[in-house]
């Protein structure tokens, strides 16, 4: 009843204040028709579902009263638009980032509500913007290589217009077409137009960036029944003139022949087939929100796209991918350029999960996640999300072992996530093999971490970057992002001659991806992930494997890993491990120095303190550390001419931006060839307050090369108790169906299929 | 019916099994009568009680599930009574270890279950014991200064008797009086001697070792009634030959003249009137099982000795004292020789507060403590705390701001806790001002930390030891221990010439303590402490005031730290702060070296790297960084010739025993009297999920040092927003009553009292 009265009312006030109803813009191509709206993302039969449902759906009511009391309390505030001037995470970039933010969700309560309040306050505060933004000069700060108008860059301001989109759809009944006009004609049309046409640099691209400016310019374009705008949005520019060696402030390249723009091309390129996101997760996530909202807007209000079928669903599957490239506590994996602690708890996840969960196959066990996120999105997905959960409906989400194919067709390598669950203790291994991730690629072919739950036993250190706090060059990547974070001597694998993988170069690094090799997680007591990779180093192939193997005599699964290097010529092979932690024990001597000099002077190298030096004995050298009370132990075959070195991050660092954090360097000098073959465990625990170490010893007692040659490596297992594996791993052929004899000195080994392991 | 069927049956058993019932030996001084059993912790009549409550009392049931499921685990493993061996953390020290803890429970299920295999489990390993030990020698380990035989050191031993006493009382009338000769004979008669008789430099002295080798000798005397044995734990070894120079491990005096020993001796001396004990929280909570657990056997067999009552019912006031001096989370404060992460949910405090409630004031607020435990003891104690937690009767235990003072008769100094909660986040400052604390002490002479609620904001290093894993010096004392943790420069206080206190010294340290000036947390927006030392450096006395000052104006309490020294000669003085976390901004220059060399040769100082040296532009130096997420910022007042220097703990350690945690240190050179103020602010937060960093900058601007002279100190706190305040001290005059007048240029300030504190 009330509803209807408020409607009336709405209309009342609209005859009243809308004289000028049939006037229209000149980019327009369709009438305005008062009843569309809202249609963008929440939707009229949305809010009715949703107005009939209030105060009977937890989740839901929750959500809303907190986002009320979040509008409120900045209502209360006053408007503030202020000349734009700072950086990120200065005053005036965090104002006009909680007016988009606020702005929406205005526009949401007013529609939910009825309240007069929330859609007055919208129309303010974007008469206030509209009143700002004809004369903005470009913003001040000149560092962007596509500056904003709010904002320092453009990728800023299309954020400002995906979330104001949709506070002007959800008002758009309640304006006077004449004060719609002033808005589009002032503010909304020249925003658009300076994120796409103004900005081709920015908006031609297939990239995150380019995907929010996409969004941005689709989304009003939607609202206001604009189809240039949402073509524009749709495809791309017709023509951009971007210079062919252009880079954006990252190194990567603008402009790739033959490569088209727009929305549709920014889902089927950088996406592959499984939904992985070739930035990897951190951007992933954070394109998610205008992947999945403008999918939404478009089912809306172009259903006969299928947006949501495009690409065979990638956009449901890249959901699904994202959650399984996460810890046990929802933490994204840190693939290239990644902030440690985004989680899918972010807002982003918050409404892909909803809009995966409402436009996919209602999947029950999205709900479980949706549940520990606990607040939904304020539309007609929120609320089945919500009402689904009251009911009681959800499943478990199953993180389960997974390979994610990287490339637009699924054939640039990939992701191998191999897990083993076993009470309270999950174990996850992530190695990457995958194509360079466009600009936030890192220089890591073959790297991988390892989590023991949500704690990093084997760390990537992620990116060099303190995400919108302003002293921390305000807020945007530092230059140790490039001097230390991207070079392949920050992560988990082999350097060669201390030089990253493709010298370090995008424009070598762009061309290659690793080839998977083998990739099996059928049995869950013996996962297996295996890949090549040619290119990193010129004459010389790297091919790593990882097992994750369940012993039932052992506490813990264990992780074998072999890494063969192959070469041309001779070289230096690093080989590091940053663990983390307290170290206890190494069966090898070391020497530590009195001065601490850095290892090298370049290529991340001159970020590293060398804290100790090492020779080992020969056989299997081992180094036990305690993390979060678990102790770890890496067993590592050794010759006796090889070096190992503690390493520090952190020199060179003039501006403490680098985390003071532990490595564990394996050096082979003057080689072709090279095999490194290690165990890494987790064997025992100690408790602060029972005072009690358990299991402080490796189990894992020798690893002996038994064979390594371009046909078959073979690794013995020697543990503590004397029980003994062997694991053989056919170099060549990695067909499943290939039978295969091994003699090794007095035993034959024969197995159908690409590796061999037996305790014996 | 059950039970007195197998009551029944028990003596049965009895009758056909002990024939000798008659038999005394010798050293007995009353003779045996079967009803008195078990009657150390565990009583028949709380037996009675806790069987007629079986199943009815949820925690104590659970309790008991998982202690019988432990207990069965263990027995289906077998006897394990192997010759000792290894040092802590390895085989025999470990099995052993189980062993004492296992069969006190399985002693317990006896009794409470009325199962006779549990005492027939008990039974069989005290008679494989008592076939091991007339023959062991010393244990092969020769580190201790008092070795046992079946531990390194006699301290394990003791523990050892402090456990089976009570096995061996909950069964004592499943025994034949026959095998109970032999088990006296060759075991706990023998066992009881060697602790005492033949250990003097262990058991006669006032010290948590002795607390424990009197109590293990009384408790198995107890059991025995042998008043002899009880005679000699409760007032020490009428003779013991101990050499006046003799040191323990730690380096601390054993023979103290005059002092006396014995039980009642180490409860008089070390416990302050407060429940202090000397040594500090984590010695304390080690001592408070004996303490406890032989107090309720005394009450129980000795009750005219009122022990709970001795000393004004210091040891009840010892677990109130042990409860405040625990972080948010329940850690213990790591003053002296502490390990980290040591809490109130230790097996020693779920006894301390089960016997503190039922022995003391049956206090509802204790009740929450063993909520939290979620486990009791299981006897009459643990069932009462049961009972009331299932009938809802507990009260939150609110953690206050409390001055404990130290000394046996309180007179020598002591610990000052102030602490501020609002809503989520409480902030918790500890300030030491306390005595040497014996052999344990560190010589940190008016040091502090401060926490957020859990998370350290300025750490004290605790002590350099992992206890119990044998990697590290077999679980004992690293000799980082002394060479950096026991060092002055360890702590947040000043240090002159780079010497420690009292030369680090213990014959000088343990002769002097600091005052006490001020302690006034009346109220909780203005809390304040305040000490003077003038030992530590002969010729120059400290003084420093900390206040915990809660501003409306800003988000959180903050920290006003004044520390004031004046000497008769000129001294360079290093003033540390051991922050936590990256660094995110400072406002002066500073250069970072090539290469890290350590600060200095000796006394903790060869200990630290020196990462950075930065020179203030005169006035406030500030210095802000991110911690748990959570920014926080120091401000200090600084000359244009101070140094500021960036440290690192871990260098000169070869075995990698420190941890790499950071410092910063303020210096000043060539003078007399210096003074240091600075603001400890904990001003904003950061979410790496939303990437939202709010209030990033410190609130605090600038602090002014508007007067300071032998009478007063005043100073000036000026904030971002042109708020200011003052505080003043009077440094001579700490009377509640005395009016003061300070005329500062054309202000004047009138008040009463020893401090003065306005918004202006």
């Amino acid at each position: 009843m009330k509803i209807q009265k408020l409607t009336f009312l709405s209309y009342i006030l609209l005859l009243l204040f809308s004289c000028t109803e049939n006037d229209k813009l000149t980019s327009k191509s369709q009438p305005y028709t008062s009843n569309d709206h809202p249609r963008l993302i929440l939707t009229k039969q949305g809010v009715e579902n949703i107005q009939s449902q209030l105060g009977k759906v937890p989740v839901f009511d929750n959500t809303l009263a907190q986002v009320q009391s979040e509008v409120d309390a900045e209502i209360e505030k006053g408007i503030r638009v202020p000349i734009p001037k700072d950086m990120a995470g200065g005053y005036t970039h965090v104002q006009h980032k909680i007016n988009y933010m606020i702005l929406q969700k205005s526009g949401l309560l007013y529609q939910i509500l009825d309240e007069e309040k929330y859609a007055k306050y919208v129309k303010d505060v974007l008469f206030a913007y509209a009143e700002l933004y004809p004369d903005l000069p470009l913003h001040p700060q000149t560092r962007s290589y596509a500056r904003g108008k709010l904002f320092w860059q453009c990728l800023n301001d299309s954020n400002w217009l995906v979330y104001v989109s949709q506070a002007y759809d959800c008002i758009y009944n309640y304006l006077s077409s004449d004060e719609r006009k002033v808005l589009e004609e002032d503010l909304f049309i020249p925003f658009a137009n300076h994120l796409s046409i103004h900005s081709p640099q920015f908006f031609n691209r297939v990239h995150n960036h380019s995907t929010w400016g996409n969004v941005a310019v689709g989304m009003i374009g939607l609202v206001m029944d604009n189809e240039e705008l949402i073509d524009r949005a749709l495809y791309g520019l017709k023509v951009d003139n971007i210079p062919v060696d252009q880079k954006d402030n990252d190194g990567g390249l603008i402009k790739v022949e033959g490569q088209k723009a727009g929305y549709i091309a920014n889902l089927d390129e950088p996406f592959s087939p499984d939904g992985y996101y070739t930035e990897g997760p951190y951007y992933q996530r954070y394109a998610m929100y205008p992947f999945m909202i403008f999918a939404t807007a478009l089912e809306n209000c172009k259903p006969d796209l299928k947006i949501f079928e495009h690409k065979d669903s990638v956009l449901l599957k890249a959901v699904y991918a994202l959650l399984n490239l996460s810890t046990t506590n929802g933490e994204f994996f840190p693939l290239n350029d990644a902030q440690k602690g985004m989680s899918y708890f972010s807002r982003e996840l918050v409404s892909s999960v909803n809009i995966a969960y409402y436009y996919g196959a209602k999947d029950a066990s999205l709900l479980s996640i949706a549940k520990k996120q606990n607040i939904v999105q304020l539309d007609q997905t929120g609320l089945a999300v919500a009402v689904a959960l009251r009911d009681g409906q959800e499943e478990p989400f199953q993180k389960k072992s997974i390979e994610l194919s990287d490339g637009s067709k699924g054939d640039q390598g990939g992701i191998g996530i191999l897990r083993n669950k076993k009470l309270d203790d999950e174990f996850s291994l992530v190695m990457k093999y995958s194509a360079q991730g466009l600009s936030h690629g890192h220089y890591d072919k073959l790297s991988f971490s390892l989590y023991h739950n949500e704690n990093e036993v084997m760390q990537d250190y992620g990116l060099a970057r303190f995400v919108n706090i302003e002293q921390k060059n305000g807020g945007g990547y530092l230059k140790e992002n490039k001097s230390w974070a991207k070079q392949t001597i920050a992560h988990n694998t082999v350097i060669q001659d201390e030089t990253s993988h493709f010298d370090g170069k995008y424009k070598f690094g762009s061309k290659h991806h690793s080839e998977k090799y083998i990739f099996n997680s059928v049995d869950p007591q013996f996962q297996i992930v295996s890949a090549k990779e040619q290119n990193a180093y010129p004459g010389t192939q790297l091919h790593r494997t990882m097992v994750l193997i369940e012993d039932d005599i052992m506490n813990c699964p264990f992780v074998l890993d072999i890494m063969r290097v192959n070469s041309s010529s001779t070289h230096q092979y690093d080989f590091p491990y940053y663990y983390r932690g307290q170290i206890i024990a190494a069966n090898f001597d070391y020497t530590i120095p009195n001065k601490l000099e850095s290892l090298g002077k370049s290529k991340g190298y001159q970020h590293l303190w060398n804290e100790g030096f090492g020779t080992p004995n020969g056989g299997s050298s081992q180094l036990t550390w305690l993390s979060n009370n678990n102790f770890y132990s890496l067993t590592t075959v050794t010759d006796k001419g090889d070096q190992l070195i503690f390493t520090r991050i952190g020199a060179n660092d003039p501006e403490f931006n680098l985390r003071k954090d532990p490595g564990f360097i394996i050096r082979k000098q003057n080689v072709k060839d090279a095999i490194f073959v290690s165990t890494i465990e987790s064997h025992g625990t100690y408790s602060p307050v029972t005072e009690l170490a358990k299991n402080g010893y490796p189990f894992v007692k020798q690893l002996v090369i038994l064979n390594n040659d371009d046909q078959y490596t073979a690794i013995e297992i020697l543990n503590n108790d004397n029980s003994r594996s062997i694991f053989i791993l056919s170099n060549e052929d990695n067909s499943e169906n290939k039978s295969h004899i091994l003699k090794i000195e007095n035993d034959s080994y024969q197995w159908v299929g690409a590796y061999y392991y037996k305790n014996l």
